[in-house]
């Protein structure tokens, strides 16, 4: 690795959060444009978060299913918003088997339409509803400008998709997923989110309804970290999914889709992260601790690796991982480590042994200020409650920090002032106009349109026009 | 679903296992020709697999990481026998965001080539060897004849990936992971399966040795159910990995790659299924137990669906599902398990209440002989047993099967006949004329070349050549 510092997030958010990816080996950009290796290091913090998410999945009753990734391209064009919004991204296969295909075949850059088209199939009466499956795969959405994680040709995500027999069904389903990504960002990524409805220019292409939970970035930009889309009956009619009810009438379903992606990753980056490198919440950190053993010659070494086995033993429970490379010295490590941003360091000498302690280092607090010096015994326990602390202050600090940079402005040159580094939350009279012309203005979009809503109505904030609620606006990723 | 009796596997081996995909809702038909839709059944049975696999992976060393689904189509061209096996079988991407590309892009094969590239990148030095990863993806070869799980046009798998500094350590890699891949076929899916090498014939485009595990089917016919390759430095010198050793000296690495697929799926069918529908061995079954509530009348019902509820608490270490569907008899409830093949079915009734007892039905042993009554009292305890003694018999009866349909015949003519509807073990002088010839007269082609051997040599059960070693033929699916 490296021995140059990152770049200072104060001076260049974008270059610091380029090199953290690919320094702290996240991923690394692939030989086709757009496209990103995700290295073992992010796959397995991806891994931590979709075993979190999956659990929740199937906690509310969704069962996992495998969709393939080729499309007929006819599918797209059944639903009229759907391929407007699709079409300028898609991956065509053209040839097959040295083949010219008769039908050209899309590469999903979502799966609603031949998620309908076999839903269809199988859903007959209303004792097949409803139907709720989750897919865990790759879609592929041919970008202009691509970043790693954030935006990228081919990412990794889920995609859940349901169908029910009401549209108050469709709805409170819709809703459920939302919360389960709002429970997943609070209490596992450490990340403060609010969670609204999409204004209609920033919905979903085919769907009646979208909702998002938004985070504010360590710029005082905004990323949508999490969607969950109401589709109606725009799928089902489409692809005729219909079932028998109790009165042995022929109705169409209500369908949902929601989905979170390897975007996320960037969320955690782009939250937390600090000058020295990435900070990892320790719920979705592949290491929680990282044990780096310090001695100066053999005798040492021995006496110190020993204790290390031990130690790592009683820690069972934890992630753990001990860096035993040979011919490093521990500031190496000590760097490395904080780059890749393992909450918790412990290091172990003969000084330690003989006193029966350890030192632990807090991510969360480089320096002095993060370091302790705790009794070696009861260690499991200690580390358990530090790694809690650490999961808990990145919450808070990041929650402060969103408040910081989230305004109410008066007027909209205040208005205009605010976005550029913070959300502005605002009254706005919800016409897709307006929020065209606020964006040319301002560069700055409706992220959503918060359920957390003062009583009464006010003034729209560019056009003054009445309205009924208010809007966080951002620039966003 | 419908009530008709499958086809006897006897009969129309061929069209008992189509039925059984369909049927116990494993797969589907996809729109696009030759691809199929993993069901949630299938797909939770798939998902015990990777958990059985990447356990044994990660105990090995290996991490998982993510690369692309679209490799350069140049890329396939720097390794000659590589893209000769693979040229037939592309879905190619010609055109991307609406534009036609300047360089196509083949939809994965399989990911050797994209791997040599980043490897060559990654590696510098002895210190960052060996290199160790797998990836859980989807890959795409245009087939001409389908069939659901054994022969899809996209299907899912593992491919492992690893660099070594010499031949020895790349050696000693492909045959840890083809033991892996026995340890699993043995002990979790219950399945004898027959280590050895692959011929030149049957070998990986690209590899300089393979080797497979061969599993015989319920007819007869053989299975590959997963594959292990030494490359040599074949793809090392086609992306030039290459590695300063301790002395400084620039190298070329050995590397491997193994694979085992959703193919694995098909043999579970073919190795376990009866007449009735599929055997699940208890280890990887999606549902370990199904209890069915039997009840008459309304007292009855809460009483039992009571009993049911706490017993489901006390089971709380297997997969247990509860059959609580209305207007469905148990006669119906208990066709739709076996069919699905859930080990053991649990009966419950206000009878077996009044006994404090349950009634037991083991799938391996359909009809009375498989059915008895348990106390209710240390029923986890004897449920356990249960279903360890039936992974146990579906192996046996599994390596039983084999053993009568494996055969040493004396002359090329009995060869020609037991190849019909089992494996030959003959003597084989390693010549590719004489194994296609073999094949041109019988359909039959080499499996492997078992590890396990007879000592000394013997004349070649086709072409009477001296052989050194004997191998098993089968025809294949």
């Amino acid at each position: 690795m490296s021995d140059e510092k990152l770049p200072a997030r104060q001076e260049d958010f974008n270059e610091w959060y380029n090199q953290i990816v690919v320094r702290a080996e996240l991923a690394d950009y692939a030989p086709v444009r757009g496209c990103m290796v995700v290295r073992p290091y992010g796959w397995a913090l991806w891994e931590n978060i979709t075993a979190a998410l999956d659990r929740r999945f199937k906690a509310t009753g969704h069962l996992n299913a495998g969709f393939p990734m080729f499309i007929p391209k006819s599918f797209l064009e059944r639903e009229k918003e759907h391929v407007e919004g699709f079409s300028p991204e898609l991956a065509v296969v053209t040839i097959g088997g040295g083949e010219v295909l008769e039908e050209p075949l899309v590469v999903r850059p979502t799966s609603e339409t031949i998620i309908g088209h076999m839903y269809a199939k199988w859903i007959k009466s209303y004792r097949d509803l409803p139907v709720l499956i989750n897919l865990w795969n790759s879609v592929v959405r041919w970008e202009k400008r691509t970043k790693l994680f954030l935006r990228t040709t081919e990412f990794y995500w889920q995609e859940g998709h349901t169908a029910h027999a009401t549209a108050d069904e469709a709805e409170a389903e819709t809703r459920r997923m939302l919360d389960v990504y709002v429970d997943f960002a609070v209490n596992d990524a450490a990340i403060p989110v609010i969670p609204g409805l999409k204004s209609q220019t920033e919905k979903f292409a085919g769907a009646q309804r979208s909702y998002s939970i938004e985070a504010m970035m360590g710029d005082g930009k905004a990323l949508q970290s999490g969607t969950s889309h109401n589709l109606g009956d725009n799928f089902a009619r489409a692809f005729n999914i219909q079932y028998l009810d109790a009165q042995n009438v022929l109705q169409f379903c209500s369908t949902t889709s929601w989905g979170l992606s390897t975007r996320f990753i960037g969320a955690i980056i782009m939250v937390h992260g600090d000058d020295t490198g990435l900070i990892l919440p320790p719920k979705l950190a592949p290491y929680q601790v990282v044990v780096v053993p310090i001695y100066k010659n053999d005798d040492e070494r021995s006496l110190v690796l020993g204790e290390v086995d031990r130690l790592a033993g009683e820690l069972g429970d934890l992630r753990v991982t001990i860096d035993r490379r040979e011919g490093l010295t521990p500031g190496f490590k000590f760097n490395e480590w904080e780059m890749r941003g393992v909450p918790l360091r412990l290091e172990l000498g003969p000084r330690d042994i003989a006193g029966q302690s350890v030192t632990l280092a807090r991510r969360d607090r480089p320096g002095k200020s993060g370091k302790t010096s705790v009794p070696r015994q009861g260690l499991a326990a200690h580390i358990g409650e530090a790694l809690a602390d650490i999961q808990a202050s990145l919450y808070d600090r990041a929650l402060e920090a969103r408040r910081a940079r989230t305004h109410e402005p008066k007027d909209f040159a205040e208005f205009a002032q605010v976005v550029e580094q913070g959300f502005a939350f605002s009254w706005w009279c919800g016409r897709s106009e307006c929020e065209a012309e606020i964006q040319e203005k301002t560069k700055a979009t409706t992220r959503c349109i918060p359920f957390d809503q003062p009583s009464g109505s006010g003034a729209c904030i560019h056009c003054g026009q009445t309205s009924q609620s208010k809007a966080i606006f951002a620039r966003a990723y």
